[in-house]
């Protein structure tokens, strides 16, 4: 905007730089020697003002005399000691309070700290603030995770003032709306990973199950069968049965939910019906759902390439009796085909899978329009789950024609892992045959198949929006 | 900015935060749905306000109406009607007008939309914004690659105020300037990836070239020849001949128009003639080129990883005549040497590779001083490509004295991979002899050398800069 | 914040839109030229106006006029030559001066340009910014590591005016307080990687020794007592003993200081006392530590999937005789689940170092609260040291029995690389023990173990914090 220069040189800006602090804990202490170092003059609201030897002297006056002294009050001080505030109620009108309290834990109270605040003090302006970060952080500075100051508030100008000095701080501000967004900025600092929880409990889930799985199928089998013990094959060759497995099924899960939104929308006919709560949450974890199923691939790879390192493992290579048989029998092209496509596909897959990844670091996918980030997390993502999926078909191959691979009538993990990609992959080429791939684009672009039965109620809901503004984007 | 908390607590703010949306299809809805979430009141211009049951009963009003009653108005219409606006022209006088619209495809008007819009009704200011974002993002907030508005105008108070509702949306604002800027934003959401087309072209071309090249003189050459089988090779022995070769003339093509610049500078004598149109184009896509470069070399490390798995290659190790006639041949500490630096050479390069492009990564470099960058990207740059041609040098050895190498007259793939990156190498050097470098640096810093022919007309140019301005930086 | 309006459609603004730069050098024409994309008008000041042709016609005035023509001035020249200006003081009263220049040494001044610029023209409010710019980013605009403008000055409302031009030049700007920082501004361009010089100089250092060590206990030694030269191991083996060897302990001196931290705020009982400035700057540096380890971990890991490709490895394999006996040897289920582990251990250690190096990514620490980031900083790394530890002690196995392996009486480097990561897990287990976790907990809190000797001191100091203020956070 055009600058406002008027006012420059005038001395009454100093007076708005008072700035005073309630309470003389690590918080209240750690932010007035912040303040103080950006330019600041700090005043400590106190009981007893000429007692405390941890602060600068002077700067400790009586509560009633400190709020007055200053237009923005920091509220340092805990939940169950803001009784007293009542008794300033006369001096902090019209005054910012911003409110830089935690609890201990979730839903302690009825109502958010910020708000029990504004109603003990309905004259001054609440606002949230300032509580995400670490006293380590106040008086530092920002650094690694504490660089953003979360807001949110009633009254515009007192988040702006208090945005302006998070500002100077070197913080970067978010403004969150409203005081009523107050109890989540309360919960921030508590949650840990709130959005990883469900996709964390379905990977530990899978890989317990198809870890006692491939134990019982392989490790206890030969303790059975053979009374052989190659219970060692726990470290790195079962692990390596189990990590491919789980991130194959992780990564279809991740393109699963898409696919029955689509059916979905198709089956209705309409896309302003919303998506049950399941489907919904299943969507918001997609990411997580991905993210996991990478790091599982990553350590796919890892394991197999120690596979030659192990000197045993030649040595097996070297006894094995089949090889020693090779040397005379004659070299199987296909066979050569086959291994080579399928190391190559796995190559290529994490390829993708890493390039997916990468795509995903916040500040990648900030660079990328809307249509270039759908793209590569939409089509690139389907190849990735399609090259996965024929390098596990490749791995197979005809693994499926000999009896000896269903031990106790069980089916090899692999084979598991394949029928959750492959019910994916066949569903989304049947919504990309050109007649539903029609009706399905017409349906995300606002057209409603008319149903007979709720014809008139839908006639009534529509009829408006689509003749009256057919020019609606 | 010291906080002027002069007019906090004046109702006058409220009716402000009123807000009108033209349009009533699934962006105004969406727009307006998040707007009301966000503390602001909405109404809706329509032609029949009563008939339209999906938005909040009451938000509708007629379009004259609507206008009247906020200063900021979304226009969520498509182009082709726009036209009935000109009829609300003396309502919408002093409004600020967001131009919210999108085309189906590039340059399908002479003018921008916004353009257009200011056009039909000068008397307001129209900003163009919120066209980057999905309709799905303006309601459910940012999310990935929907975290940032851009907004332009001619007017810096009408962009602030719709910055200022941006802002309150979670948004990060984005200024591109005047509404000239209007049609870049409006192909923002078309384009995919515009500066990956040139490298994408050059990789795909590369990768085609070699490919067909080694097939040749592999597969063709031992079939006709021997008469034998090996196409299978395709999928991994010549896969990885290809991304290395490729990878390497990559990454050399990504420094080699900083020397060719250089030289072109040094010829001229002067750095204030632009560079060819070609040149300026080759050293934008560098960037891109040296990301392509990265990830092939990354294929190139998983496939070459990949072989000692594969059986039938352990197979073949151990049959291989030649390593069982070693067994009685003395050991040979130089072709030890020789392999040993040639994997070392590998790993090197791959890690410095890397490094690369972890720090082209949005979130580091914006972290680095700018001379920080241009180290990394400059002299660890140069010292990748050396090491990685030096790999290569090393790979090749002593087979260029062997005439069995050059199969049908042509010569091994590594041998083509090698020109490029020698020549930058030696080309760079060159640049690197003291006198050379001094020149180029006083070239640089603005000296011009003084050309017979031009003298009396650069005289005048330079001169007054030179002896006037001594001073300046 | 509510809109403001009203002052929309006033032509008063474009008198402030006049920018004046001082200076024609590189930066001064950069500078000017992207003023004038941008919307602004831009006027030179010069000591003869007509002589150059490098600037658009009619925008070269002399100093005094220019000087009030606008408000923001640009001082685009060198300090040597700031003295003119001094005569310039009544007409750059209230002016803001812009000062862009940067030295080319550290410390060539006792004051910081701006300050100097300040002290001559004490009426103008000078703010320093721009210098951290290239020119090539004045002109064309931000790009990587060019996105950011640092701002510091007195006067906010200069700030403020300097920091939207910046804004609509499309820079994001961050205020570095009052003037006073300047200097720290202008020593930025000449920085290189201030902050990894320590971690470097150690890793060189210990790289060094360590290098040193092995190639006298491996080559040295086999060249003397056998007279074998194995000297080409240096490239592959050498190398990949002293990567993992220097990593490990790398990794845990990234832990020692918050140890030696927490056992210093339990010896003293008080966590109110600075602690030393080494431990202070050993702390400051931890994130450069680690990611150093992982860059070494990196390399460790691609050293050692090198190993079976090469083919004399495979053939030194094959002759072993050791193998040969192996095979009438029975299998050792032992060695198997040792040399299992081992490899699945590094493994997942390599993982966890990786998503420990990610997670320190800016834009990744970002988006996680501060719970989250020391959660997988403080958890997740200390499991990964266990993993890595455990790791090399696999490894190690029996090898410590062996009189064998004490060439020349040295201790192999891998115990020398388990030392510091063993007393780090040793003394963080004692952390963890339930009364020493409680003691440290209450510490940091705040509470302070009272000490009979400075009893009546500390009693003063801190009886007023805990009597008065126990409800302060």
């Amino acid at each position: 905007p055009p600058v406002s220069l008027c006012p420059l040189n005038t001395g009454a800006a100093t007076e708005q730089d008072m700035l005073c602090i309630f309470g003389t804990g690590d918080l209240g202490r750690s932010l007035g020697q912040r303040l103080l170092q950006t330019g600041y003059r700090v005043v400590y609201g106190s009981r007893r003002p000429q007692s405390c030897g941890l602060l600068p002297p002077g700067t400790q006056v009586h509560h009633e005399a400190a709020a007055q002294s200053a237009r923005l009050v920091f509220i340092c001080i805990h939940r169950e000691n803001y009784d007293f505030l009542e008794t300033l109620a006369t001096q902090l009108k019209g005054k910012v309070l911003v409110d830089v309290s935690n609890n201990l834990k979730k839903n302690l109270y009825p109502e958010a700290n910020a708000e029990y605040l504004q109603r003990l003090i309905p004259g001054a302006q609440v606002v949230k603030g300032f509580n995400t970060l670490s006293a380590w952080a106040l008086q530092n500075g920002p650094s690694d995770a504490n660089r953003q100051v979360y807001l949110c508030g009633n009254s515009a100008e007192a988040k702006q003032a208090v945005a302006d000095v998070a500002t100077k701080l070197g913080f970067t501000v978010l403004d969150r709306g409203s005081l009523s967004a107050a109890r989540e900025l309360e919960d921030f600092p508590l949650q840990l990973f709130p959005e990883w929880r469900l996709p964390m409990q379905l990977t530990i889930g899978l890989t317990a199950f198809f870890f006692i799985y491939v134990v019982i199928r392989d490790v206890i089998y030969a303790y059975v069968k053979d009374n052989k013990d190659i219970s060692f094959r726990i470290m790195v060759s079962l692990a390596n049965k189990v990590f491919p497995t789980v991130s194959l099924v992780m990564l279809s899960l991740c393109y699963l939910p898409g696919v029955i939104a689509a059916f979905l929308q198709l089956y209705r006919g309409t896309k302003y019906k919303r998506f049950p709560d399941w489907l919904d949450r299943w969507m918001l974890c997609r990411k997580q759902l991905g993210l996991v199923a990478l790091a599982l691939a990553s350590l796919h790879v890892l394991y197999t390439l120690i596979i030659p390192i192990s000197k045993h493992v030649l040595f097996f290579v070297y006894c094995d009796s089949k090889i020693r048989e090779n040397k005379t029998s004659p070299f199987d092209t296909t066979m050569a085909w086959r291994t080579d496509s399928y190391y190559s596909m796995g190559a290529l897959g994490f390829g993708l899978y890493l390039l997916l990844g990468i795509t995903s670091l916040p500040s990648v996918s900030n660079m990328l329009s809307w249509r270039e980030f759908s793209f590569i997390q939409s089509k690139l993502g389907y190849l990735t789950l399609f090259v996965c999926t024929f390098h596990t078909y490749l791995y197979g191959w005809d693994m499926f024609l000999r009896p000896s691979y269903y031990k106790w009538y069980t089916l090899p993990n692999y084979m598991l892992s394949l029928v959750v990609p492959s019910a994916v992959l066949v569903l989304k080429l049947l919504l990309l045959l050109p007649c539903v791939d029609r009706t399905l684009t017409r349906i995300r672009q606002g057209w409603e198949r008319s149903d007979p039965e709720h014809e008139s109620k839908k006639s009534l809901l529509t009829s408006g929006y689509h003749t009256t503004d057919t020019n609606a984007l």
